[in-house]
């Protein structure tokens, strides 16, 4: 009998797999660097490695798994469970899913990270059985996905939402993709770094100065700390982050907005702030009744996701 | 046999009702001043005799019409079938579905009119067959609506695809909303008209200064004609709509975004520009595998789309 799923999350890093029961409690866990450096075929096997070490762990055979998810970065074929491109693994045009399934004959979904994490939040995180959600994720980048009627909304080339690429300014500043005023230039780590470093080139006294290398984690703490240049910074891209996500409610009118990533862990007093530009900026009917809350997955984000992935996927077919 | 649909576009001015075929090919149609200004009764008769109307002249009866839909402006509880407040009729909180009822005993649908144009162009317009489609109007104000996978998209609290209320400029002017820098205050016919006639009062020199009184009919004349202020109003106006469209496409990524309303009938001319800032504002993946066309329905998208709405909900119950 089907008692487990198996999700892998697949880094340039590192490799987590957890095996899960059919509500997502984690049964076994292991982790192994991904040793990108090696080429292919050893992640492969490294991958191969993870699924039997929580195989064994749990006590389980492969005739209790229903199926296995995988969450990956880069641009792939999930159709053809192929790895395209991905900037930090060794693999191009690689028929991942296929490797796989010569060593193990089961199901094995393949999608990108930002689904994943979508998918994880929908099935076992923030917004658990909110079947019209959007999640956002401010990190270095920024990133998102939408589950519509409680299925992942893809869109036609399975490039909808991509939250971070959304203009808000028509002349703001340029965006690593090339264009101008994208979310993602106004609001991102990488674009509250910036702004910081381009201030420390000016006279203006900050406590910024203190540091060697300034990132946002340090634009956060002093703005905390009340150093004025970082708290406009901060202030500046959380106003610009409330816009988009209004925009966001303003379109997809969902229940629940679902914000994860780094920036989004920064406290609650930047929650708080970036709330109250939605609620200013929003529709009242539509911003009264959408949820604006933390993700609840965290740093087991990716791996929950995955095993999140398999119980969704798995379980339309056991219908 | 069922063999027809009835389809009611009730606006402030006009009533138009059609009755149509299965394939949507309409049979009679029946237009009368809707004469708000005599009240509710009055309004709700006027309706009755337009489908008595059409379906004497089809020579058919009640038997062989398989339901009726209604396209409404103003705020509505579908489920209801209920007006709840429309600035140009004569209801508040008006049950019209069951003061219908009372004379036919027939399904009815009641939808609100940028829903029901969104159906129209999905059933019988240029978005025909096309699942994953985006219908923008843009006239006084801007509105839409969205098909996803084969369904009219509401949302949460069915205010889905508020297109207009969009934000492209956080430091924008002020729109009808009470918001900043939406779209439908950067590109709207009104928004056109108000930049005309803020520049008449400058000393600019315009041709514009022929005109009694400036909307943005005589202002798109004009930008034709090669009026410097004329043209550039225009340009701007058509920039913010391709940077509006382009996000559009960013965060829905659908095979199709259906332009409709009057700015978008001001020529070939003017939807090619909006298209090339498309193209240069997206992703090349996403714009490359959009088509973005005129709507096909035209003066006639009323009526065409309430008896969409018919043939899409009528179908449904067939089934």
């Amino acid at each position: 009998m089907k008692k487990y799923v198996i999700g892998i999350d697949l880094g340039g890093t590192k490799i987590s797999t957890a095996l899960a029961d059919m509500n997502g409690t984690v049964q076994s866990l292991f982790t192994c660097p991904t040793e990108a450096n090696l080429g292919e075929k050893k992640v492969v096997e490294n991958i191969i490695n993870t699924i039997e070490k929580v195989i064994t762990e749990a006590k389980s055979n492969l005739d209790e798994i229903l199926c296995i998810g995988i969450g990956s970065p880069g641009v792939l074929d999930l159709e053809n469970g192929e790895i395209i491109a991905s900037p930090n693994l060794p693999f191009t045009n690689f028929k991942i899913v296929n490797a796989l399934k010569k060593s193990f004959d089961i199901d094995f979904y393949l999608d990108n990270d930002a689904n994943v994490a979508t998918i994880g939040e929908y099935i076992l995180g923030a917004g658990k059985g909110k079947d019209n959600m959007v999640f956002v994720t401010v990190s270095t980048g920024i990133g998102g996905g939408a589950i519509i009627n409680g299925k992942l909304y893809r869109g036609n080339t399975s490039n909808a939402l991509e939250v971070g690429h959304m203009m808000l300014d028509v002349n703001g500043p340029i965006c690593g993709c090339g264009n101008y005023g994208c979310l993602e230039a106004l609001s991102s780590g990488t674009a509250i770094a910036k702004k910081a470093n381009q201030a420390l080139l000016s006279k203006a006294e900050t406590s910024l100065r203190n540091y060697k290398k300034v990132t946002s984690y340090e634009v956060f703490v002093e703005a905390k700390n009340g150093d004025k240049i970082a708290s406009e910074i901060i202030d500046t891209s959380l106003n610009y982050l409330g816009v988009g996500i209004a925009n966001i409610i303003t379109m997809f009118d969902p229940s629940i907005v679902v914000v994860g990533g780094g920036v989004s862990n920064a406290g609650d007093e930047i929650f708080e702030k970036v709330k109250a530009v939605v609620k200013r900026r929003n529709f009242k009917v539509m911003s009264d009744n959408c949820e604006i809350v933390h993700a609840k997955l965290g740093t087991d984000a990716g791996v929950l996701g995955a095993v999140s992935l398999a119980l969704l996927e798995g379980k339309k077919n056991l219908k």
